[in-house]
């Protein structure tokens, strides 16, 4: 008989977005009079910049014709396009070769099937709160996974344990769901426990585009050392709204060896095997992105959901409520007030003022009695619910 | 230290297509006067049909608008591109509801990681010759794989042995490299075999479109028990000149279930986890692909490609070599005249005509003394390469 992969009776199911919606719907129909606004979903609503949407249609009007269709695209992805990520990695002074660059249809997918050229004997170790891709997909390949502490104490940033090993690092910064970004020390610390320890960082750099400060770095790649021992998979998702039209890449060093093994050689083996490579036209779109003109053209929408998170972070610091994130994130994750419990504040705050956040402790034990709102909604939608937001801490 | 999957030390590095480059480069190098035509290589060339263009554009531009803008896909992909595929079953008298459907960026994705809910304990059953990516993910996999003969006795059909167990069968049909299609006796043998051995068949119709006879299913789902047994697999790579534009769908029937648990169920948890959806301009090409006026204009270049075909296949017929495929696939595979093997009669053709084509020892020990030609290239090219064919096998 064929045999499931009985790994997957070891998840949790998922019921952190389907229980919201259950109560969201719940309450829209025993109150169809009271508008809710939705500050509690990661997706991005603000359309694509105009010279991106020009360059797809280009991509698209290409393939039209017989004298420039496109078949079959490189594995890694177009030449053109990772050249514009290599320029990119440029203007934060980060140096990355394009041959080191692997294009792929959003960082999700990399994230988990990473995993695929790696033992099932590794221990693998993630921060808690955590994006659940990250567990969900190790557990399915039925390893070993341990937490480090991010929480109030170290701003939500989990230091590196070195009495602890680990062979396999998930990190994300900034974080989600936390925004609490890591600076160069930190950083560092990481990168010397995976040296010290012969692991390898998986480094999500999904959020980088929202980083204002400096000495936060952009790139895993800005850290001595990180070469040796660093993945970094990014996505234009959250940099220029691309959830829809889906694109990310991963960037292997050459020079990155484990196990006796060429890292960038394995996963190129892999991904020639079960990936194709990614839409022509989606691949035109990358690179209008990092153009001069869709650079500039991205700021915009990076400009008004920073605003938001400006927004959202001010109401919080008028309301005394401990949060991180909001400055390089846009994520706002505060502490619930009045020490209620994750679902409790959920509830209390969707009842009082229709407002919909994300309940912390769907992202991990240290989640629980914390809160995660987003920038990426509306910004009148956001502007009134921090005016409610403020209105009913003060009674 | 962290340990890389050693099951991949097991791979047959893949020099099929890299040797082929090899040789020719080398020839071209030395014969720079004489006009190389290329007929080994399985990518289309024909341009986008027009109303698949014109969808993808309109998707591009509702993109840059933010009313129209969208965010994730589902998972499993839009329901109006869901909806078209499962009007297109019906245009072939399937019925397979468009609930039972998962859009992704090719086949060949999904070819690989379906094994990610399949435990590493299945037996699976490829035929030989074989698509390699059959085998070298399941070797990736560590999975034990067996082989059913494939050859001219059979007309390059295997069939099921029942004094053979198996859990885990790949089928394609009409089959690349050989262009054999399964008549509804020849695939309800295997299906019957599936039903006995309690064992999954993974059904690749990547060449359903080129199938013109009767008699020859363009679905599994047209054969009775199949629905019990087996995941069809498809790409509009083939029937929509989609290798660069990236889309394809899997089809698991709800009531298909294996070891206790509901497959489609299982295998949407891991598109969940590990995938984020197909690009949205890409959905609206599907869908147009398979509206009225797209399925007329797909057309063209399938009857163009089997015009060539056929050529191809008279060709043969002509010189009396022995061959499978041509009239329901894209691919010829015949019989190396003159008791050559394939890479003897690879270099025979390349320095006597000029004409490039595929080993068939490249695809399994099946192959051995085979030849592959394709029907994707020029028409001119095509028709020039068989008028040297011919003279060739005339001296």
């Amino acid at each position: 008989m064929a045999k499931v992969n009985k790994n997957f009776e070891n998840l949790v199911p998922s019921y952190l977005f389907a229980e919201i919606a259950k109560r969201v719907n719940e309450f829209v129909k025993a109150n169809p009079d009271k508008p809710v606004i939705r500050l509690g979903i990661g997706d991005v609503t603000r359309p694509l910049a105009p010279v991106v949407v020009d360059a797809m249609k280009k991509g698209c009007d290409e393939l039209a014709v017989k004298e420039t269709f496109k078949g079959y695209p490189d594995y890694e992805g177009y030449e053109f396009a990772r050249q514009a990520i290599a320029d990119y990695y440029k203007t934060f002074g980060v140096s990355v070769d394009k041959d080191e660059i692997l294009i792929n249809d959003g960082a999700k997918s990399d994230a988990g099937n990473i995993t695929d050229i790696f033992s099932q004997d590794n221990v693998v170790l993630v921060t808690d709160p955590v994006y659940p891709v990250y567990v969900d997909t190790n557990i399915m390949g039925g390893r070993k996974i341990i937490y480090a502490d991010a929480n109030e104490e170290n701003g939500f940033n989990a230091s590196p344990d070195p009495s602890v090993h680990a062979d396999l690092i998930y990190l994300c910064s900034p974080n989600n769901p936390t925004g609490a970004a890591m600076n160069e020390e930190q950083l560092k610390a990481w990168v010397d426990y995976a040296l010290a320890n012969d692991a390898i960082i998986f480094y999500d750099a999904a959020y980088e585009s929202f980083i204002t400060e400096d000495g936060i770095p952009r790139s895993i790649y800005a850290i001595e050392g990180s070469r040796k021992c660093a993945i970094e998979m990014c996505s234009l998702s959250k940099t220029a709204g691309f959830t829809g039209t889906r694109c990310g890449y991963t960037v292997i060093p050459k020079e990155l060896e484990m196990d006796g093994t060429n890292i960038y050689k394995l996963w190129y083996r892999r991904q020639s095997t079960k990936f194709n490579g990614v839409s022509y036209p989606v691949q035109c779109g990358l690179a209008a992105v990092f153009s001069e003109e869709g650079l500039k053209q991205i700021q915009e929408n990076l400009k008004y959901y920073q605003e938001n998170a400006r927004i959202i972070a001010k109401t919080m610091d008028e309301c005394g409520v401990k949060y991180t994130g909001g400055i390089n994130s846009p994520y706002i994750w505060f502490k619930c007030p009045g020490g209620k419990s994750s679902w409790e504040f959920f509830d209390y705050m969707l009842n009082t003022i229709n407002v919909v956040g994300t309940p912390g402790e769907g992202f991990g034990e240290n989640g629980k009695g914390w809160f995660r709102l987003t920038a990426f909604g509306d910004r009148e939608n956001t502007i009134e619910a921090m005016r409610r937001f403020k209105e009913m801490l003060s009674k």
